[in-house]
């Protein structure tokens, strides 16, 4: 029996995850959490789903050792290429972000056309198309690729002329396919919200996953008796696989709390 | 002793090193080559020095179960940050693309003014400085980190006015220094030559460590006897860390020769 007021472990291939990290605090914010960033072997959008696999699986066994009641996989591209095979090796609760940003799509969605913007791996993937479809098979799913985008916002050009015009450019087809909602399908990608809203107009409703993500977890860990207490003191920790400085920076830029310790850990010795 | 007829091993973070095989092939047509390219864990320019040390073994490790009689170390930040390291630990000779790179470099420029650009670990290690100012210490090097070219041109944007919007904007500081030799201190770097080359301008020599690598190597094998028989019939074998498709596409459409197979190895076996 898991300790309800242990931590919620949440990873990520690099920075991106802390969006989801942040929607969790702001949402739960009684509950603790162990963040690990695999920052030593970032990109996860165009690596394979072998690869992706055999990765989460190392992190899942480290987050283990710091005995979480639950995992959330705050990574697009491992939820699409790794969730199925992991959720059945595992003994705690475990979530990812693709299934609540699918259905908060299909919710919001009025002419039945949704777009999806995420890495290659988790467009290729088509899991966001799967999910949508299983809730309902007369919706049209139009996928698009921004290879750059991650690159963009680790640059932190989250407000310049050519992040413009490669959203410009990315969002061309899409603008064409008259759709009412779009999915951010990369926790990098809130960051360009500003970016995306002003190409796509308002009349297309955008939707972050991290927001519904956090609402499922709420969910889970109430029907698995494990939301921490009203009371609790939350502790976040922060781990990471490559050196710590530039982590630090880029999340205590996004994230509502100050961050101060940053712990690095071999990842390939679990 | 080495079998002279052994293939050279040749490594970088993914298809950047390429560009130094292809200069071996062109320099040294009866050398074998090995290749591998990790590209699980693309890209090295972010990560930090122990990282890098830690995956550099692995990958020696890995080529010298294939018997290569050489290493080279095609890929700048493995080269700044590991070939020290390395270099004590290995019974076979070693060569990276710094020093040929600074020592072309030295031999071109006229005003004693060298500007370096390469990955922010490249960079940041000063090494190309280091090894300049040991050849000639009155020499000024200016560096500049250039974190979005990797990016641009693995999405094959070799040239498109975005890369020539960011090229001038990495460059811009570079252009008021008043350099005449330019190392382009990045293996993918030489693909955007054009681009470099007119935001820069004629005056300004570009030096491709890739060419001066393969002078080199061809001494340092000379120097331990191993130089490939002429009449030696070339073999090329490609590994990889991730999957094989996406590198075979991008290694056709820069080598001299047609690569049919390539092979996936998990690399953090080694």
């Amino acid at each position: 029996m898991n300790d309800k007021n242990a931590a919620i472990g949440v990873f990520d291939s690099g920075v991106g995850g802390l969006t989801v990290a942040r929607e969790i605090i702001r949402q739960l914010p009684e509950e603790s959490i162990t963040y690990f960033g695999d920052t030593a072997r970032v990109p996860y959008g165009s690596k394979s789903k072998d690869t992706i696999i055999r990765y989460s699986r190392q992190i899942i066994r480290f987050l283990k050792t710091k005995n979480v009641k639950a995992i959330v996989v705050a990574c697009n591209t491992a939820s699409a290429f790794a969730l199925d095979t992991i959720e059945k090796e595992i003994d705690i609760p475990i979530i990812g972000v693709v299934k609540p940003g699918a259905k908060s799509a299909v919710e919001s969605t009025k002419n039945k056309r949704i777009g999806i913007i995420g890495t290659e791996g988790t467009i290729k993937s088509e899991l966001y198309t799967q999910y949508i479809h299983s809730i309902d098979p007369e919706i049209t799913v139009v996928g698009k690729a921004c290879p750059l985008f991650v690159p963009l916002v680790e640059e932190g050009m989250l407000h310049d002329s050519v992040t413009d015009e490669v959203a410009s450019r990315y969002l061309e087809s899409m603008k064409e396919e008259n759709i009412d909602s779009l999915i951010l399908g990369c926790t990098h990608y809130p960051l360009l919200r500003s970016t995306v809203g002003k190409i796509m107009g308002p009349e297309v409703n955008l939707v972050n996953p991290a927001y519904e993500t956090a609402i499922s977890l709420d969910g889970l860990l109430r029907q698995n008796g494990i939301r921490a207490d009203k009371d609790a003191k939350p502790e976040y920790e922060f781990y990471v696989s490559d050196a710590e400085e530039k982590f630090k920076e880029f999340a205590n830029s996004i994230m509502p709390l100050h961050i101060e310790k940053i712990n690095q850990i071999n990842i390939e010795e679990y």
